[in-house]
């Protein structure tokens, strides 16, 4: 490629920043355009990373000025921005969920597969070092066959009111990531349960949400996947896998910022709270992330997650769903 | 006490022998008699730590030679001799579970309660020093209000095909103390769901049951439990617990033979496999136990687990059990 | 042995309580006689695992009716007392040092090492369990071939003055065992240096000892020891060691009354301060120590640690000394 | 700061191609020169991140074209390039050592002290998170007064015998980090012993320096450094410190690529061998001393290490060699 790749990035909150930030340090990449509908974001953004400000996301797609498009914006958006970035023959990196409703995602599947361009969903985690090395050395035998995958991941706090109102629920917005994990390991899912409950937050429960989950999922091979999950961690960011095959077992384990441990009269071997939150425990797999992205663009196919990834992993957050207010577990097909 | 209090030990099987090893190592007390209908195994306890031999437990019970009575027999027998020892003025430390069919648990229930001497039912773990370390900090409020809590319990390897055939299934088996250590934090569960699957071993399918299982409890309180059990781990026995709070999280290790670990190009911080199994593991627990159960009869009441404790399990234990079969969850009430 | 083997503890304080224990728990053996100048001290333990009680411990050797007597008294006393024993017939478990003066330790040595019965001096560590796996695996060439040894130990807390007083100093009181230790790794040691500092304690400054040293000792085959003290340690008793080797290095571990593990705002993974100290700490070793020494006498052999043993250590303790007074690294044989 | 800062490199090893690749990654910096005088060296780092290419580092030094040199090259030419820049007002991080001559180090001293520009000496690892956060909790008071100070740094493998024979020994080559890290806690040391051993490598022996060593630090105000070195690791790049107050104890952990373990059969918790080396280790640590070097450039002031840190780590690692070979401990003063 002996052109700059020509980026715009759509929506600029916290992870439009760090999008912004991983192009700016990308060799042989630029940054044309930065779109939000709230200007000051987006001049934000441009000030540290460059590229003009724009406020028309579906302008900036097809203006001509642009090779790949990631798309950060509010949920709703992602469809009709896919849509019309592949009218445009433009890439695109968009975030996941693809959308609430499973409906529009499968009114949508045909013609976003056959796109000429790629598009890849962003389940970074899957990039993650920690979680490739896992993947690694399942895939290569390590731990024989896998028959248990337990994923643990609880957030540092609450998001605020307004973003639980439209986040289409725990397991639509903060779940799908471990569904999405679970099928890295275990890719044919067929039934789902799950169990919510209000432990902490009212106003996640007057969204009729909930701030605590169990799932778990059967797999074709009798495996079972048990995801646990919580809104709130007091000790930080709580992010761990344990895939438990007939040979062994592989973990990981959580951040902390530096290695230093304490040892005093009160306690031994006390480490640091864990990293506040995703953008920092999950920098390199942003990283790794977008360079697959560009990868792919380079050799002409999507190395990244596909639509049909974040439709399956949909499904399953409305499995999961549907089983925890009818307490009845939900086969699901993809 | 002056006197010393006279046992018999009802079933010479690995388990009698380590609760003979540890009346054997208790002051004041007696071993009487040793009792199983296999002669062999009982002169061999007997050989090692004293007592007649014996094969009729019931008119040892009779005899008036002992004071109380441990129960590691077969668990069709468990409900006959607690009512014999009863009758007999003799006190009862029973192995988990009472029975495998709820109705003769039910049925026995009022006479049981109303006994005048103690029955103890051998949920040795809750007396295990982990555990009560756990229970006794959250009880002091170190992580505050009780969200979550997650149990993991694999055994080296499965029991041999003729104990699973009578054992009343992994739930009733070896669920079973996971559903009771769940009680131990969240005493009101309020519905159960479960999902079983046949991963490794041919001859536990032939006999209808699983290998491998995760179960998820509600409490009245909006707390969700997770069990994982698999019925084999290759690197030991693995019985783990996290206690989950709004302030913070409680969490006990594995236990190794030695501390000792290893470093070398292959890896590093390498410790030994686990402790084989539960009576090395759970040394401790079967130990304090035995004294609890004691210090119940010098002071009169029952001081460790009750019948309704062993009832309770048992329902979580069928609940489960319907739940994996049927895939709906079940409520439950004690 | 047909017959029980007939024990005299003398000395009864903290650490003649422990042995009077590991007598009393130990089938064959009776405790013919507890002996102490202080006469409260002796009828405790005797009231605790029976005895008779004596302030004579040469007429308690003399009587006749002891097999085997354990020397926990004060210092001064072990040379003549090990050697009533010899006379009268009497097997030996000495607690460490042999004596602070290297003088009597030479004088009695032909006599002791010719003794008809067994002579053995408390190195009780090399019986703990925990570095007894280390030796074991070394031994096995798990870690090539040993290069360098690290020994930290701190105690919880400073002893108080009156014993500081008559201690021997640091060196040959406590960095003892870590002479005896090193020993049992790097069995042929040449050269010594050391640094002391007075960094806590005024106490032992006025008693012209240290509180805090670092001790490098010389192998003959190009090995270095590194020794590790401090009189206090605000978490805890501290015992830790690494044998490195050209193929793998092993740690062994501190210990926490349990496996607990907290997690906060504050920290993570904090384990519990550690084991107070020796006794909690070296339970198993003592344990362990006396059953060597019942077997051999069984066996007509020492097999624990020898009079020159605990004469090597003290040499090396000797050397210490004087090369943290006098800047010179000092040469040593035995 | 409006225009970009230009730097040279001198020295286009490995650690020349490390600064390189932080000075590129900085923005408002620009690369003018590369310069070594293996030119294919030079073109390789020039190639990566810009640069002209020069042989001739005393041209680019006075060439007007730079205002900042940064000096990787052989230790000899260290203090020539450093009066070099310094008269033609360049600021200089040149890597340590100084020099191996301490008389070379004096002789310089006033004239480099007095300089106009910025001379900082590459003691990277004062700049390294781990260690600074240590740093910062001990001078925070957390675990009170500095008794004790572990440093263990064993490399993963020994340098070739042609770097061993220019390298001034271990102590000026490998320690002399761990004596600057020494300084980092206890600023006043006052005497030095040391013990040497070739344990495993013929070709250090033959170039008549040691493979292991052993240090002894004693500071001013009774506190006790200790130092274990080796030359290899099976295990991996070994880099710990412990600080022992009298209110606590701070330790750090290695690095592994990441933080999954293994639980088999075989093992339990087993993590990957450590980081390999240096540049890996401490990728953090050189960025930081880089943007420190160029904010004291900003500011008028050196940041970071002094001549007179460089220079007071000479003087302990020739009184380390020299206490090592002597048998005496050598007091130092700076």
């Amino acid at each position: 490629m002996t052109q700059k790749l020509r980026f715009a990035i759509i929506g600029a909150g916290r992870i439009g920043y760090v999008h912004a930030g991983s192009v700016f340090d990308t060799p042989n990449t630029e940054i044309v355009y930065i779109v939000d509908t709230f200007k000051e974001a987006a001049e934000k953004v441009a000030a540290a990373f460059g590229g003009k400000v724009s406020s028309d996301p579906e302008a900036v797609i097809a203006s001509g000025e642009i090779d790949a498009v990631i798309i950060g914006s509010p949920t709703p958006t992602h469809i009709p921005l896919i849509n019309a970035a592949i009218k445009a023959g433009v890439h695109v990196l968009c975030e996941k969920p693809i959308d609430l409703d499973i409906k529009n995602v499968d009114s949508n599947r045909a013609a976003i597969n056959a796109a000429k361009t790629n598009v890849t969903i962003g389940f970074n985690r899957r990039q993650d070092p920690e979680f490739k090395e896992v993947k690694k050395r399942v895939s290569a035998g390590e731990i024989g066959n896998v028959e248990q995958v337990v994923i643990t991941s609880r957030d540092p706090g609450p998001a605020p009111q307004g973003y639980i109102a439209v986040s289409g629920g725990i397991f639509r917005d903060m779940t799908i990531h471990d569904f999405d994990m679970a099928r890295n390991f275990i890719p044919e899912i067929v039934e789902v349960t799950a169990f919510g409950a209000n432990a902490f937050c009212d106003y996640i429960k007057e969204e009729g949400d909930f701030d605590s989950v169990s799932v778990l999922l059967k797999g074709s091979r009798n495996e079972i996947v048990t995801i646990i999950n919580s809104r709130h961690s007091s000790y930080g960011y709580d992010q761990r896998i344990e895939v438990f095959g007939d040979k062994g077992m592989l973990q990981i384990q959580n951040f902390t910022p530096t290695t230093v441990k304490l040892f005093n009269k009160e306690s031994t071997a006390a480490g640091e709270p864990y990293l506040d939150f995703f953008l920092e425990r999950y920098a390199a797999s942003y990283r790794n992330e977008l360079k697959l992205f560009i990868q792919g663009i380079q050799e002409g196919k999507n190395l990244g997650s596909t639509y049909d990834d974040g439709r399956a992993a949909l499904i399953l957050a409305d499995a999961a769903l549907e089983s925890a207010r009818t307490g009845k577990a939900v086969r699901v097909s993809f």
